[in-house]
């Protein structure tokens, strides 16, 4: 008995999407010590201590929501009701609203207000599958601010059932103290706010909104330079709103990912496939500006560049907790195959958080899986907002749905 | 103490929408024998026999999703992706897709399985705060596969927290038996299946689908004059894909309400306007079927139609069980305001079913409510994937959130 794995999760379907969906009809995921020791048909499985019959339904990878800003406090839907009943974007910003609402919120929120605000987000996530969670700062904007970000951050990932990545994203927006100084704020990042984070273990990458209205190519490349001294991975907001030559940029820092790119040119398609840069398509902002442009999708497949979904769950642009609807949009609105959308959130995402040992069910990856009580992998992407998650298993231990 | 109510609502903010938003700071909402006996400040509130604390969370009316096909057989997730992998509606029509596939399924299903194949859609709905449901046939086409489907929905009203409304669609396609023969098939419905259904006391509206793929506007008219003679309220399909004058045939009629409406007629408006029939928009339907043209709502709001959104939920078009993105989707797609949407699932909902007792918080209406935990009602409309439903009064009845 000495070789018996610690738990055989028996009578499912698995699919293992390893290749393709790699379906298992009549499946098992062996565990031993929170890896998963062994994948195959049941009949061939090996002895195990004990077993947990999945009643027929289905496996498949924890999901991986790879950009969100999760953590935040306040609400936008006063601004956003103010628009659709008239109200001008300069309105709303004379108002004080738009992402500086956010920015005011947040600083005020005491780490426990910020963290209790976070949780029902969080919770919407996981109650889905979700067991690995990106999560970026960005609306601190200053050291203090950014660092109860990202130790909110850190505490959701001890509370809750998900392993949280952490993303510094100080270089969101200029915060108002340095309005009209944005290289001087830049020159802060660089120079204080990132090393001091990084040296605190809060940061596990490094991201830029690289747009018209955000950071300029140049003052990116800054960021990324320290990101590199520091030995932290970067990634970007890129060509959402229009073509910055971002990924091209981030390509060039070996960057994990670009995010958005409804704006991609071809030659940063072509950087991203050399560098081996995930495209994370963030459809629910998209969705939520109502934009018409969308990424170039044909060429990043031709290119071969991995593709990945993610909420990118924000208060101004994507108030989304549910990966699942981003599923749905990314193949509704921009014709991903649900299969696409479905490696999108599980191999590719944890490829986009520099992860190689989940995503897959394979022997030797981290027990961090879903089961689902759905008739084929398809559903979870075709269905608009039912949540078939009946239970996860994560680093080897087994809970029934979050909620 | 003999006129106390029963049970007081206290410490709640609340919405009635008797007018706008009706909103009540500290407000209190008493109940006596499962209606609604008084809405106020809570300072105001009369002697109860009982109270229960809303913590400060907002009570709405119950939410009224007024069209549905929730009770249907099979899944049709499959051939969506075999479309989105590159299979034409032709190749789907060949491999025995489209309607027909759950015509099939919903015929071959007994009355159990139909049921229990339904029950977890509706669940979801449930969470939601919905307590008032209306359930369409129309995959049965034929006697006794329309009467299985109608008694499912009126068991789903026994089994679940939620008054069900049963609307008979058998003219919502042609069964294959009578292919060539859509005359025939209309004479079989108006001579004996609706009759037949209606003596069994199963139909409590009648609708049609009024459309080039479905019936014309004469055989449609047929059936509205079978359900008049009956005593039934009609309501239709119309103008979803083409202008086939519906809205003003079921107008003509003193129709409940039209429904989809994206080519209506300034004519179609009118003719609303003067019967008061309601416009029933169907977001789910629009984006899952990449539609672009909107239905005309500056013309429908100058008209003084009451605007009603619905999930249309349905495996073909709207396999949507989530009514709050319904209210998403008719904000963000549609413009609509967040109080148009949330009078859309209330009181203008519940006049689509033709249900006067319900839709407000006001003295005298049923006692169907639904409490929130969210900073202001547009929330409903703006957050997309979350359910902050705590909890649901119905009938007087409270109940923790279903799930
Ligand atoms: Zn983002
Ligand atoms: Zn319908």
């Amino acid at each position: 008995m000495s070789d018996a794995v610690d738990v055989l999760y028996a009578n499912a379907r698995v699919a293992t999407l390893a290749d393709g969906y790699g379906i298992i009809d009549d499946g098992a995921v062996a565990v031993r010590a929170g890896r998963i020791a062994w994948v195959g048909p049941r009949a061939e499985a090996p002895p195990a201590s004990s077993t947990h019959d999945c009643g027929g339904m289905w496996l498949t990878p924890g999901l991986v929501d790879c950009h969100t800003h999760v953590v935040h406090a306040g609400n936008r839907s006063d601004e956003w009701e103010a628009r659709l009943n008239g109200a001008t974007y300069e309105d709303i910003a004379r108002a004080g609203g738009g992402i500086m609402s956010t920015v005011r919120a947040t600083r005020a929120a005491s780490e426990d207000e910020l963290l209790q605000a976070s949780l029902p987000r969080i919770r919407a996530l996981l109650a889905e599958g979700v067991t690995t969670l990106e999560i970026k700062s960005g609306y601190g904007l200053d050291l203090d601010a950014e660092a109860k970000m990202l130790r909110v951050a850190r505490r959701v990932g001890e509370l809750l059932p998900v392993d949280v990545r952490t993303t510094f994203l100080g270089a969101h927006a200029l915060p108002p103290e340095y309005a009209g100084r944005a290289d001087d704020y830049i020159d802060m990042l660089c120079g204080d706010m990132l090393p001091a984070l990084a040296a605190q273990g809060l940061v596990d990458a490094v991201d830029a909104f690289c747009e018209r209205i955000g950071f300029s190519h140049d003052q990116t490349a800054r960021v990324f330079d320290v990101a590199r001294r520091l030995g932290l991975p970067v990634k970007l907001h890129a060509e959402q709103l229009s073509d910055q030559g971002g990924a091209a940029l981030v390509a060039q820092y070996g960057g994990l990912s670009a995010d958005h790119l409804e704006w991609l040119s071809e030659e940063g398609v072509a950087a991203m496939a050399r560098a081996g840069t995930v495209a994370v398509l963030l459809p629910g902002a998209y969705y939520f500006l109502r934009e018409t442009r969308m990424p170039p999708l044909a060429q990043l497949r031709a290119a071969g560049v991995p593709l990945a979904v993610a909420t990118d769950c924000n208060p101004g642009t994507s108030p989304m907790t549910s990966l699942l609807l981003a599923l749905n949009m990314a193949c509704t609105l921009w014709r991903l195959t649900p299969l696409e959308a479905l490696r999108g959130v599980t191999v590719n995402a944890a490829r986009a958080l520099g992860l190689s040992d989940r995503g897959t069910l394979e022997a030797g990856k981290r027990a961090d899986f879903a089961l689902w009580d759905i008739a084929r992998p398809a559903d979870l992407a075709y269905a608009i907002g039912a949540n078939p998650c009946r239970g996860v298993v994560r680093a080897g231990v087994w809970r029934d749905r979050v909620s």
